[in-house]
């Protein structure tokens, strides 16, 4: 008997998302992925070593992550029932979908965007609500401050779940708190502000819990705390929200070595701004340097640049870094194949870069 | 305006799986969630120590655990491409049902079995066809060998999912290989055989994959390699299932600490086996002893064993054990109140169980 695939016709004919390429060896300058080019501070392998090394590892973490949470509601200043740990911001996201939308109910972001929003809704069997939105921006900083109203399509949606990525992958721009609210406002299902990036801009949605009982804001460790390595992340929304996403998670999610590590990353404050301060001084450097050589970069809330390379194409520019053992981000997707995305490296890297582009 | 929890109405009505008690303190014997009372291999401590201070910790994980795949494909002799790597067992088991059910569809299994499929049925929308299953055992020695014959119910059964817990959980009782063969010849969709407790018994479906491509086998790290806290499984199937359960996985689902920890365990096997051999020879010792006492044991494959306590009620034994501070699994379920589930510890915590159940 010849049998079929025991996977959904659904699963077989999606395509999984395709990661960044995580190149083996260690002579290319990596900038595609956002990673920070900056160590985690150096408490986190005292912890994560103390972990492994006593005696608890062959018993089962906490449930809830107990020591991460409370650590988290202190540096937030929310309670721990504000609070739900993720195995990475992924699990997050895949978490909130998992809970909140049934087959062929509508999941609505605007596009360009993170793609795991795409991967996750076609993994629910969900439907794409994908709302084109492009922000103006001529790339040379006249039009800076970024004014970014959210596209009415998205704000009067009747979906389930509305994605907010601020500061945005893979273009940058900040969404403000006011439209942020404004969509939370006007809906009735579930709004995640993912603010992967959220220590490189300013402010947080987090300040809006209070008032959008239907709010979720989703922040990962694994760009501002160094730790993409650890996968970790954090929700914060309602109680009664959390308590129904807490359902239909893994019941032990997150290991016992990266509990420790989000503990000691969430101590020590100083350390991560720190890298983000540095981060964002070599963004401004970046930017300025790439416009006085007559590239076209959008203001960009995040510890990335999105690059215009509308006049020789995407692609050739990547090739041509990539010839030159630089790595950066071009995306075969509708609206992207003109640019680049650029992970902010050390200035030392962004110095590589800058002569490798421009040669 | 009042909202509406954004949770769908299906997920606010189910129970979230509740994972046996974790106690803070170090007082009580910890005989409840099948833990494995031996420390992992020495090497597991090196090996994330070394990862923690290294400088990988900034960048994220191989997306598909490359290290640990191969490594797992050397011990069990398969291809990289016959292994997935999961967060713990149960990110297996859930990868499985996000990739072969769509809601509605049936997931079939005996019961009683492990509770988190009932959960994981639920999260996915499926059907529970649950098949009301114990073979018999009179609990004093004289039907060993087990002769376990799957319900027909089962094999014949169209579901899409089944999943068989052999050693089974709570109950300890073996399926033997040609049973899982029999029932995945039989089925057209996917067949999980969670071998969380393999180690403990003898033989593995493994064996059986060349000739079943439907038949997928789940192994965990947290029961004979003394792993739970690092949560870490294993799934090994056919390249081409594989490949469709890995679109549904989250991108980087196993964080570099639990990486590194899951090869030094494997490397380690002697280490392992020593662990198991110790535990197996404490159940003997542990069944023969209770016997003699008066009390029904049925045989065991697993780290843990099933008394029969309908004489006095479980929940009263439970209670009376915790008293003395030893804690023990009462179920209060359907068919499971009426007996104690009973994690393998070491020899001094056994006779002090052994002390406390007859007192």
């Amino acid at each position: 008997m010849k049998k079929l695939s025991p996977v959904t016709g659904r699963v077989a004919r999606m395509h999984g998302y395709v990661p960044g390429e995580q190149p083996a060896g260690g002579a290319l300058i990596k900038l595609n992925t956002n990673e920070n080019p900056y160590p985690p501070t150096p408490q986190v392998a005292e912890a994560v070593a103390s972990e492994a090394a006593g005696a608890g590892l062959r018993l089962y973490p906490s449930p809830m992550a107990d020591a991460l949470r409370e650590k988290a509601a202190q540096v937030y200043a929310l309670s721990p029932a504000q609070v739900l740990v993720g195995n990475g911001s992924d699990d997050i996201l895949a978490i909130c979908l998992r809970a909140c939308v049934s087959e062929g109910d509508e999941v609505a972001y605007t596009v360009p965007t993170y793609f795991v929003y795409r991967t996750l809704v076609d993994i629910a069997g969900a439907r794409r609500v994908e709302i084109p939105y492009v922000p103006a921006d001529d790339g040379r900083g006249s039009t800076a401050p970024q004014i970014v109203r959210l596209p009415d399509a998205l704000v009067e949606s009747g979906a389930r779940v509305k994605f907010v990525c601020s500061p945005n992958s893979p273009l940058g721009y900040v969404v403000p708190l006011e439209e942020v609210a404004r969509l939370a406002a006007a809906s009735t299902g579930l709004v995640v502000a993912d603010e992967a990036y959220g220590d490189f801009g300013e402010g947080s949605a987090i300040e809006l819990l209070a008032d959008h009982p239907n709010l979720l804001v989703a922040r990962s460790f694994s760009k501002s705390y160094s730790l993409a390595g650890a996968r970790l992340g954090l929700a914060f929304a309602s109680p009664q929200l959390l308590a129904g996403l807490a359902k239909v998670k893994d019941s032990y999610n997150v290991s016992r070595f990266s509990l420790a590590a989000g503990v000691a990353a969430l101590d020590d404050q100083d350390w991560m701004r720190g890298n983000v301060a540095k981060v964002k001084a070599t963004r401004a450097r970046t930017v300025a340097e790439l416009r006085v050589k007559g590239w076209a970069v959008r203001e960009s809330g995040a510890n990335f640049i999105w690059i215009d390379c509308s006049a020789q194409g995407g692609k050739p520019v990547y090739d041509r870094l990539r010839a030159r053992n630089v790595l950066v981000r071009w995306f075969d997707e509708p609206g992207l194949t003109d640019g680049i995305r650029v992970t902010i490296g050390t200035d030392e890297e962004m110095s590589t870069f800058l002569s490798a582009i421009a040669s």
